[in-house]
């Protein structure tokens, strides 16, 4: 059903999208913005449910207010790393958002009582409609990839704030915050392991085999 | 960055991607689970953080206690739709799983104490490190769509019982039970889409414009 130069090119784009922070203001073509939305809504996900919507974010004076709920935030989770110095002063230069200088930032919602009361699989594990919507992300990422746009996700914020600016309804939930635009920056790693933040981990040891904690190599 | 027929690859694969519940037991190549682990393993995490682990199941002994922990939740949810005759016989005629009979289960679990105390983005939303791994989830997915393998996501369980099973310390998050082989039935459209269980959404309605309920069109 796939010929190997298929199978090459979804590696490729799973191995080479990244979590960008800096963009152009050059605009998206509608095109690409409506791959991205039916990639998104060609997602897996519990009972069929498709809980999401797609708030598409372009009006200057609303990106203004969701960047001042993001820089509070970061503000505010600085404090936490007062007793290592070294570490808030790296955490402070990190650039966290680009919703400002982003064309376009979509804010992706959950509604759980999309469904209705008994959704197949979610009367057993609630939280599988938020995993849905990380798996309709996900395609929306790499479908970005491959439009050659950059994304980023922003998870630097009070959802309540999110919920006031874009009067999302209280039972809704803001999921995320994608920045989506074209960036002069496309890194071949991760920022935060360039930025010696963190390490990509060795892939076996993270293997289990029949039960927690028996390794298994591959 | 990447070519028409690359870009045209990823679509195709985001768009024949289906959840499958009926294997066939021929075994799978270590190269093609290698390259589902990997994709995995190359999702987004918040903050890098990496949170899952995956427990590769292929005891049949410890196949048929999580078979007979997915069918003891399935009977117990029947009863929730006893009062719609029709749809609960609708239900209980659904094939929810696979796992006896597919040659892998894998269960992807999310460890929320990865990372240390004040993971970056989780400290915000705590959740973020499921949905991290939902990511990894959906790499996985398509990964082994290219590879000419199905998968199914299953949902009905209760967690303590897949972590007495698997012995999966209380703190870590059983998140899905993957089934994994080849099939003979590889339908067009989602299993719950053609038994009438639900159907797909349009798209647009689902579209909002800088706020809540606004709508646009694409």
């Amino acid at each position: 059903m796939f010929t190997e130069e298929e199978k090459k090119a979804l590696y490729k784009v799973i191995y080479k999208r990244r979590d960008i922070r800096t963009f152009q203001p050059t605009p998206i073509p509608e095109e690409s913005i409506y791959n991205l939305l039916n990639a998104a809504h060609h997602a897996p996900s519990v009972g069929f449910m498709q809980p999401w919507n797609f708030i598409m974010i372009t009006s200057q004076a609303v990106k203004e207010r969701l960047a001042w709920a993001a820089d509070k935030e970061r503000r505010a989770l600085a404090i936490h790393y007062e007793e290592q110095e070294a570490k808030q002063s790296h955490f402070l230069n990190l650039k966290i958002e680009g919703i400002k200088e982003s064309p376009l930032t979509i804010c992706v919602t959950c509604d759980p009582t999309r469904g209705g009361s008994h959704v197949l699989g979610r009367n057993s594990i609630p939280e599988t409609d938020q995993l849905s919507t990380a798996c309709a992300i996900q395609n929306m990422w790499l479908a970005a990839c491959v439009e050659g746009l950059a994304l980023g996700w922003v998870s630097f914020y009070k959802k309540q704030d999110v919920r006031d600016i874009l009067e999302i309804p209280p039972h809704i939930d803001p999921v995320a915050l994608l920045t989506i635009g074209y960036t002069d920056e496309y890194p071949d790693k991760p920022i935060l392991e360039t930025s010696k933040w963190e390490d990509r981990k060795k892939l076996n040891p993270l293997i289990y085999k029949n039960k927690w904690g028996e390794n298994e190599s591959l």
